[in-house]
């Protein structure tokens, strides 16, 4: 039974504690958060005490941490898990500072632990199908990546501030999707955005929609839209032409009722959120660190890749600035 | 906390086990099976222990019975908890012969306690929302419903002999469905069918193609088409005329991936048979039987609903032995 | 060069005299109308001449005759023709009254000339692909056919009256569609109905809802619904299910729009109706039945094609009126 | 009625013969070609005679041009044709010199002739109804403008030689329908390009695969994405993210059948090419164009917009050098 220590009682440690209590190999035994209510009420739920990091760190028995707390404390968080010799189940961003999230990445390497950065998009049911299909070579050569990846609504201001800015903060999945579908290594990154949804986030020297080009070191082209602002709802798909064919990554749907009336044929629109979208891929992405942990097999989103996306994000950002290509 | 008693710990009763277990007002207390092994190993899976019926019916500590056993044994097991004052919970159909079916509705009447009759379709979200935005009336009054109902491949032909038939084994659900979406009584019944699947179903005296048309009291019009065979899976859709629109409820696909090839443009079959298909409906039908309990609210499928469609299921049978109508 | 007369100057008729203008190895010579005014300008709209039927049929230099009169002329100008050695194109029906139609047809026969009944359905793009694909094999053997056939709204109750029910005017093209596709000989004939769009189609003694079985020779099944009124268009789909899978024909659209609201995704409605859908279908069967005539191959929709509908209709027109199957 | 002369009588010629003859206010009189023998049997085919250019320029009776010959013949032939006052209807591009296509569109100006360039996109109908529901407001403030663009496989190289490179044969078409979509000028352009379909396209000093961006002056963002290559068939898509919601323009298909066999759920191909999928497009451009001319209305595609969507295609062919965006 693997013990493991929660770190973060917020709404997605919330999910992981719920999704850790559907694996019979392991017990969730320590919830850590600053709000110590909120620490306590997630404990009791799930049989578990509430408890401060300096005791998980040093409890022995405890074997992996999931760290779900704010971007601000997971460099240092990851940093001790890895000196106590924890296994490490991070959210994304490792740290908005490539520098130090690339120091964490030597840290974890030094200490030799396992660590999964949680980008959860691969675990999805339907993306994890399409890279299954085209790592069987099913359309042959992927050539071109087109990623569309649009929120319902942007956040609040104040989350915007704090968020690194659109390329750390949103599109840091798009970067990982790129490499792990594309199967290659960015070379180059050119971004252009734009704010056209609410000018605060302007005044907030951010942007809210984007268009970015990547090309990879085979020559494959990758294309992402994104934009904070779906009146539809969530919208996350995929698709890479192949010299044989096309993949296409659609969005999921809360029903498959039609609709016809006198005016159209409708459907639901896409699950509303990451929270909807996303629930199975949480659930796929702790089981299959779990799993890792019990069978000692490398977990499938490590650091190493928490870091390239990170500076695929700088990159972007820099691009933005310049209006002109950045060469990795 | 709603103390449960299984009985049954086969395939459908590992489900309701399992779904019991996420409900936090209830609990598994007991677990009854002819075969003891399986009764032990489900009740430790969940903190239960294993139980005779007798045992379960004795304790008054116990609120509610799950039957998911035989079907020759539901009538005797409604009748017994019923006469104990226990809540019911019984898997379709109440019993093949209708008499003995009726005996049971009064017995549960007399005793006034709660049965459901697990026709899981009505809570299946695509079904559910279909009907729901019926009773809102979006496309207006229901005129016609068309019932597709096909399994991906023939069972066992010892099951087949066990069955009662094709229109009580698997047409009951789509009988059960067109009272529920129709909201209304079945006045005649034509029925038909052919064995074009396996000669073995035809020397077992039943049929494995069935098209069956029912006619209501306001002169709506169903027909249902089921087949024991369908190569790409299996098939439960309906769709329902209303005099200002269509509403159709479409299958379920396990992903989202559309493959385009130099042959066609693909996606999933739909998801392959009714463990699958139906696995959040039987979550979603077990939920509602604990919340009605907890609220004393009543059931959405009761044993009157469970009376009806052994009726009709009964009515078919006749009408394609004689090829003609039957009036109800 | 074909020359070709054309009887019947209104909708219809306009459209297969469009379609003739484009057939390089044919062309129209003579338009004859009751409404002389309608027959002038039509054939001048062609380089053709108005007639009377006695010019027509007694012109040796005309080759063919399109019949797109009204319904009580056709078999007194099938006769006419056959027995003029005219190859013969004739809108469906080939008239209200059985036997007068079977004398038709074997009139016809023995003339020994060519005789093309308009079921356009078999010609329609996406039917006959499907026919062609069910043909060649790729689901194996048919075993039960599932006809969906719905008008945007009922037509006036004058032309109900003289339609000689909606079984002969609207099903007949259904039980066309089963025979062909099913490739196989109705032995009975069960059929409902119901008055649930207007009384005043009741008031006339005739259904606007139907719901009917037929069973082939090999024990295929076919359930037709139909309806007088689609709030949502014109629809027009069917689907086999075969020993190995299953072929579905949808309707056409006009035009691939997909719109995504924060109420739903919607697609255009369906092709209003009938001279919508099946435009190039009436294009296809007028080249059909212009290219038999030259190369002397048969045509795909006869007489005894013709009848055979006829007979279906007036069977389930007697199993409605008895609630009982019919035999045949 | 409007007398038309044709130059070329290839390919394209012939289909925009074909369509004129609809048009009962035009007659071809003329056509024009260095093939005498295809000149003159196009001529026939439509009742008109084979000329020389000279003569054609000469004829005062026909009023309008349609250029259908090769690329370097267009600057010239426009350049008579509106110093002859004629009406120019001309396939694109103007040219691939940018000076000179500038030259040409002063030109035309200067004589005050209609000249539509035959960007038929437009008159498209899952395009056109597209345009005309954004323009309605559907779903606000266009944001975000998403171009897929594929061949079904690439031309024989000795066309790549002769075609101007990739941006000006291929994506001339998409840089036109990013303007008229987001109904805005663009003011950067970012293109990144790869030859990963046929080496010999490289060696051509060409590209097959493209990724470009283009900004326009409202902010609006729009990504293209082209391949000479789609094993699938011509894939010609876009989609509009507005302000309160999104609109898609999906491939068409041959027929409506779906085909569920034990493997997959699938549907036809998208329409082979462009001249499968373009014939109504180009039916409705010719119609556009010869009722423009009885009417005296503008044309939707003018000259201005082939010199337009030409200077984007340099400013691509310029960033693919550099790597860097070009500002315009």
């Amino acid at each position: 039974m693997i013990e493991v220590a929660l770190i973060g009682a917020g709404r997605i440690g919330k999910i992981h504690a719920g999704n850790l209590a559907q694996h019979p190999g392991a017990r969730l035994k320590c919830v850590v958060d600053v709000n110590a209510a909120a620490a306590g009420e997630l404990a009791s739920r799930h049989g578990a005490r509430a408890a401060t990091p300096a005791e998980v760190f040093a409890d022995d028995a405890i074997r992996a941490i999931v760290i779900a707390s704010s971007t601000d404390t997971h460099a240092d968080l990851i940093t001790q898990a890895a000196r106590a010799g924890k296994a490490i189940f991070c959210e994304k961003p490792v740290d908005l500072d490539l520098a130090r999230a690339r120091q964490c990445e030597r840290t974890v390497e030094g200490a030799g632990v396992t660590c999964l950065i949680g980008f959860q998009r691969r675990y999805d049911p339907t993306f994890a199908a399409l890279k299954q299909r085209l790592t069987e070579g099913e359309i042959g050569e992927p050539e071109v990546l087109i990623i569309t990846s649009r929120d319902p609504g942007p956040p609040p201001i104040d989350y915007i501030k704090r968020s690194g800015g659109i390329f750390k903060d949103m599109l840091i999945h798009d970067f990982d999707v790129c490499r792990w579908i594309l199967d290659d290594e960015v070379v180059s990154v050119h971004a252009s955005g734009s704010c056209l949804v609410d000018p605060a986030i302007a005044a907030a020297a951010d942007l809210d929609t984007t268009a970015v080009t990547l090309r990879t070191r085979k020559g494959r082209l990758c294309q992402i839209n994104t934009s904070r602002r779906a009146a539809y709802g969530y919208d996350q798909r995929f698709e890479v032409l192949g010299s044989r064919g096309m993949l296409q990554a659609g969005n999921h749907r809360p029903s498959e009722v039609v609709a016809y009336s006198s005016a159209a044929v409708c459907t639901d629109l896409p699950e509303h959120f990451f929270l909807e979208r996303y629930q199975r891929a949480y659930a796929m992405e702790m089981q299959h660190f779990l799993d890792a942990l019990i069978r000692g097999t490398p977990v499938r989103t490590t650091i190493a890749d928490g870091v390239k996306a990170l500076q695929l994000a700088d990159a972007a950002t820099r691009s933005c600035e310049t209006g002109q290509a950045v060469a990795l």
